[in-house]
């Protein structure tokens, strides 16, 4: 789920996350027709939620979301799965959303923290946080 | 994924719901020892998001939440599931949640919205929104 705020509420909805390891940070592909990019452009705080039920793990990450045009991104971001809404890479509609994360929290159960990471801690002392690694987590 | 907003940001963190068909309400057993008590009081609007990751079945519901010491309720809500948190439902550490939906939005894969639910226009027209209906969910 990714979660923005609109100046009065949340705004809640499932994309499709790919995550850039190396680069530290969060891609999802998005159409430029809806309120998303005003949302971010306001309040560009953003959540992240992932949840894998069948294991009871949850992952929250909290960062700073930019919108872009970016098409040799899109092109790379581009998998059969987008197909279902766009035609091809080259729609002029697709956006994609970066997320630079500043902190992350997981839980192994409903309610249970296990594990509150600080990226920008990460940053700083240079031990970069690594994805993945702790609990896998689909969206 | 229960919502919440601080002020700065989202805060999120994984509950488990009770739906109220009758009562046409969520409630949440909570522990009255973390922030949602002074988020939600500032900033009753919070969302409730659920996945159902096997059917790509998504449900976000927004409205008002409630923080309170309801004894009676709490032991209504009490379930084996609790015991994972609190000894038994005289624990005075337990709250409950109450969230009355103003909305609900319905997608059937990510980024497919299928459903936008008022349930202001529910209540104003006298045809109450059906939760669990529309799509079998867990949180």
């Amino acid at each position: 789920m990714f979660v923005t705020w609109d100046g009065e509420r949340q705004r809640a909805r499932p994309l499709a996350a790919t995550v850039d390891r190396e680069e530290g940070v969060l891609y999802f592909l998005t159409d430029i027709n809806g309120h998303k990019d005003e949302q971010i452009a306001r309040f560009p705080t953003v959540t992240v939620a992932f949840a894998d039920h069948g294991h009871s793990r949850y992952v929250t990450l909290t960062g700073k979301a930019t919108m872009s045009n970016d098409r040799a991104r899109i092109k790379q971001l581009w998998s059969p799965f987008a197909k279902a809404w766009w035609d091809g890479p080259e729609d002029p509609a697709i956006r994609v959303i970066q997320v630079v994360p500043d902190d992350a929290e997981l839980w192994d159960s409903p309610g249970r923290i296990v594990t509150t990471i600080s990226m920008l801690a990460a940053a700083v002392t240079g031990r970069a946080p690594k994805f993945g690694e702790n609990a896998k987590v689909i969206m």
